[in-house]
């Protein structure tokens, strides 16, 4: 109690109206930049928290980059029935990407006022943390890319241990030339799936050729063109673990196109585990990421927080594993070699 | 202006509170329902309307019975796009469905208070609508299943055409056994698919063995088993019209699995034109449905509602057609019979 501060007193000692204050709080535009810098800076300073929560909506709100991805599904059913058990309702909106960056949904989460934000990947800027920090509305980050800031509550997965497993696997099938597709070389999902493939080929004495580690995006095509580029090889690789399941679709393409069946003259592995693959020809082989968990546990913390919790750890990791299905089988010289 | 009437009016003439009448309106639950049901009555039949916009949140409600259909990211994002263009965000709440119906999401609406709600499918109850109208909250449809309520507006797209085109190019292919794979026999979606294929068999002057019409569900088991059944058949059809997608990689599965290659054994053409169709192999030729734009076109006729305006029409179906990829090809047999 000691410690709280009325809007009355903020705005006294910021020697502004009290009506500026509050139109900084509830995300107004007509507020001078400078004064509303100020503002936030009071706010937070004096770790302004609005009483009890009546003025709280009955609103979770979550964030993407984009909603093309074949598996923001997942995390959308994730974040919602987590929201739904609590009472909640979910908002989702889209923050834009580097490439096509949306109006500033900081703001409009502002006006909103949902009991927590969750987003998927870290494109929350400092500024945007602090305006949410300053009203007490918790955030939390669902981290596929393996990367989240330092100071913000985050869930992410295993990628090195899938990266390990998806090649341990094709090494236990009899595999010795194994190539891996993944994403872009500045994600760190990226180089953990990677590393963990090194290990498992060094943990089993085996040499890997430089041209069968490739970096791409996560999307069908770079599956396709990374996949031809191998067979056209001397020495082809007779299994590929691709770092995503669409990355494994083009694969399978490029494999068919080649007139290669797969399992039979290519194995392949995927990463994610989106509903799809359990629907293709073959079925395809994956390392499951949680994502539907990644969701549920990232907004049980949003949950937690805004009941004045503070988290025991800032990044927690669940675990991925392998799923099996039609997409992998020994190579085709196994047992003649 | 002569036949507004305030809450203090309504409250009188019912006898109660104006605070009860406040109650109802607010979605509070702490109002029996025998009073709750008589001031719903007396709202929609004064036709109250809130005052102006103000009191009005700025969301947009989309309501699913469930998420789980692959194509449920195409509607929302045509909603979100509109959505975010009006300035609103977007309420993604599911209803559950006959088999696991959800709390009522239309209280939960209510208390929200939306600019308008969108549902999917038509399961809202009749007198969920009345307690949506009584709050001036517009509701519109987007309706894949083609059996809108006729009072409430809606928007479709052109089943039976869809069934036409499909079966036509098989035709012009040079088919003439071809079957067709399609939903619950007690949709009209799926009823008018298959009376699109009959049309175009009758006009071309073929045949329709009974064996070859089959109704199941949308996933990808139904295409699975019928098509098993389809190739079982003395003379197996040499094409397959599957009502879905799903239905589509079921059959490609089932085809692959008898040991025969997709087109050049078995030609299959899909329904929906979900993203995922143009990353299999080989890419699924399907009638695109426009998802996307069904949700668009919902979300402006809840605007426009919301503004005033009366629907000029209550129901509009958008148009389907056909997008040829690599699962079609002329018969075996052809140019040789």
């Amino acid at each position: 109690m000691a410690d709280r501060i009325t809007l009355a007193e903020i705005a006294a000692e910021a020697g502004v109206a009290l009506s500026t204050v509050s139109k900084v709080l509830n995300g107004r535009s007509d507020v001078s930049a400078a004064t509303r810098a100020r503002l936030e800076g009071e706010l937070s300073r004096h770790g302004y928290q609005r009483r009890g929560s009546t003025r709280r909506s009955e609103l979770i709100e979550l964030v993407f980059p984009e909603l093309e991805s074949a598996w923001s599904m997942e995390v959308i059913e994730g974040v919602r029935s987590v929201a739904t058990a609590a009472g909640l309702a979910l908002v989702l909106t889209v923050s834009g990407n580097r490439h096509e960056p949306a109006a500033d949904w900081v703001d409009g989460a502002l006006r909103r006022r949902p009991v927590g934000v969750v987003t998927v990947f870290s494109d929350v800027s400092a500024q945007g943390r602090e305006k949410l920090r300053s009203r007490g509305i918790p955030l939390a980050i669902v981290d596929p890319a393996g990367d989240p800031p330092a100071d913000v509550p985050s869930i992410g997965s295993a990628n090195w241990t899938g990266g390990l497993v998806a090649t341990r696997h094709l090494i236990e099938l009899g595999h010795r030339r194994i190539a891996a597709i993944t994403g872009p070389d500045d994600m760190m999902c990226s180089l953990a799936r990677i590393d963990g493939y090194r290990s498992a080929m060094n943990a089993a004495g085996l040499p890997i050729d430089p041209a069968w580690v490739r970096y791409g995006d996560f999307h069908t095509t770079g599956g396709e063109t990374h996949t031809r580029e191998l067979l056209a090889l001397p020495e082809p690789p007779t299994a590929i673990f691709a770092g995503s399941d669409l990355q494994a679709l083009g694969a399978l393409a490029a494999a068919t196109q080649a007139g290669l069946t797969v399992p039979r003259d290519l194995s392949i592995v995927g990463y994610d585990d989106i509903p799809i693959v359990q629907h293709t020809t073959p079925q395809i082989t994956t390392v499951h990421q949680p994502l539907r968990r990644m969701g549920e546990e990232a907004t049980r913390l949003v949950l937690r927080m805004a009941d004045g919790e503070q988290p025991d750890t800032l990044h927690v990791d669940l675990a991925t594993h392998l799923v099996v299905r039609a997409s992998t089988a020994p190579p085709p010289d196994h047992g003649t070699a």
